[in-house]
């Protein structure tokens, strides 16, 4: 597998890429360029109803690799906790009907005036264990996520593979979880080549974008595939070296750029892009 | 020692911290304020020559502990590399000069297209062995910092400790090399004080500052102890339970706050922290 080029089937734009789409404009987009697959965004979820969603994404044909992005539970607060469950019930119910094979998780990062990652991070898993069932019902995997860990603060107290490893290992619920590999947020890591080869059966989602090198934004700044230095397709091949066969998925929060241009325009330039950099 | 209060004698402010002021104005408030030490900031050096920072430094009886930051040796031009070994000799004898313990040092990043941090790794490794002889001659120890990852692009290929450490065991150097810890880039990690443990004889240096849970720049918007989410408190005593005894260095880059107000009141600020932060 390593070292093939991508095809349009195999690759996956992310919702969240196309920012200034509403729901049935991003779908329709990929689907006018080939695109075969997309993970959905969730806050664009929400602005449409769910048998639209399912319409929409069928009619075009495309196919929904994940919905992104659940978990969400460190909460301190017992009241804020129990809701981010239902809420993760929800859209695990929401992604069988849509017919996605995970809903991606991100742990959730400290809650306001909380300086305490070892408990966020136990409460995350306590949370965890609370959905292991229910995602084995309606067969949908949950895909932990590690973030940079200059999101830590605020969006998951999981930064490194080692420690999303670490996590599920203590999870202990290997048929329905599984991770989400963003180079975006682990590029950095020295030793990422061996860790990917090591984890690559665990792998069911790689997310990738750029880094620029000059970022301005901790979060809304990232590049599009070969503007920047991450080698996103050799962090595939090492991947896929080590059994990976998931989709490669494009998700670019770009703010100032990427989201401001036309969407024909961003979906043309992926397809474009992927031969030489994904 | 873990558990005591930190005491003037032993607190440190870098001099970044008062970016506001220049070279003399620095030096003379946290005399005023009874701060024992600080760390020079390189580029406010620049700005003075080296004979009238000397005697500033000791009219007003203000220990340097060390100069900030050296290093930066991950250039891809043979000239440029060169240009940087040139320059750090030049940095070690001024901090010789000056009479501080170290040097800090950073890798630096990726140069502009550069995607292989190996090879990075590899050049700041062999501009340190170019080093270690130069540095053993005037006494100025070595002590590289490793920053946060989301600066790995052009600040330091090293973004971890345990990084640091092998990058450390494979220059065998240990008479003249050591560590600075910098909670700002390490806070996140979940094992940090089991390794804080671990290195804490090999620290020569402990920079102290504060993360906003919503920061907004990578670089520049760094925090007042106290006003974040880093238990600097906790991260100080795993450290001196390991054995560490330097200063406590408190290095805040703040564009948008603290470099705004009169110097007096940051310095002011720091020292009625530092009894329940540091």
């Amino acid at each position: 597998m390593a070292n093939e080029y991508l095809t349009l089937e195999r690759l996956n734009i992310h919702q969240v890429t196309l920012m200034q789409c509403d729901f049935r404009e991003s779908i329709e987009c990929l689907a006018r360029h080939g695109v075969a697959g997309t993970t959905l965004w969730l806050d664009k979820l929400d602005e449409t109803n769910l048998d639209d969603a399912v319409s929409i994404v069928n009619d075009n044909g495309v196919r929904v690799d994940a919905l992104c992005p659940g978990g969400l539970l460190t909460a301190t607060k017992p009241a804020a906790f129990t809701a981010a469950i239902d809420l993760n019930r929800k859209r695990l119910d929401q992604a069988a009907a849509l017919g996605a094979r995970s809903l991606v998780i991100i742990t959730g990062g400290l809650s306001d005036g909380d300086k305490d990652i070892q408990t966020a991070r136990v409460r995350a898993l306590t949370g965890m264990r609370q959905l292991v069932g229910y995602a084995r019902n309606v067969n949908v995997k949950l895909a932990l996520e590690p973030l940079h860990p200059m999101v830590c603060g605020f969006r998951s107290v999981i930064s490194t593979i080692t420690d999303a490893v670490e996590f599920l290992e203590e999870l202990d619920a290997g048929d329905i979880t599984g991770l989400a590999i963003d180079s975006y947020a682990l590029w950095w890591e020295p030793r990422l080549h061996e860790q990917l080869l090591k984890v690559a059966p665990r792998v069911l989602h790689f997310h990738a974008s750029d880094w620029l090198r000059e970022t301005e934004d901790l979060r809304l700044d990232r590049g599009m595939p070969g503007d920047g230095i991450i080698d996103n397709r050799r962090i595939r091949e090492h991947m896929e070296q080590g059994g990976f066969t998931g989709p490669v998925e494009v998700e670019i929060f770009s703010r100032k750029d990427w989201w401001r241009r036309p969407c024909d325009e961003v979906v043309q330039t992926i397809v474009e892009r992927m031969e030489v950099y994904l």
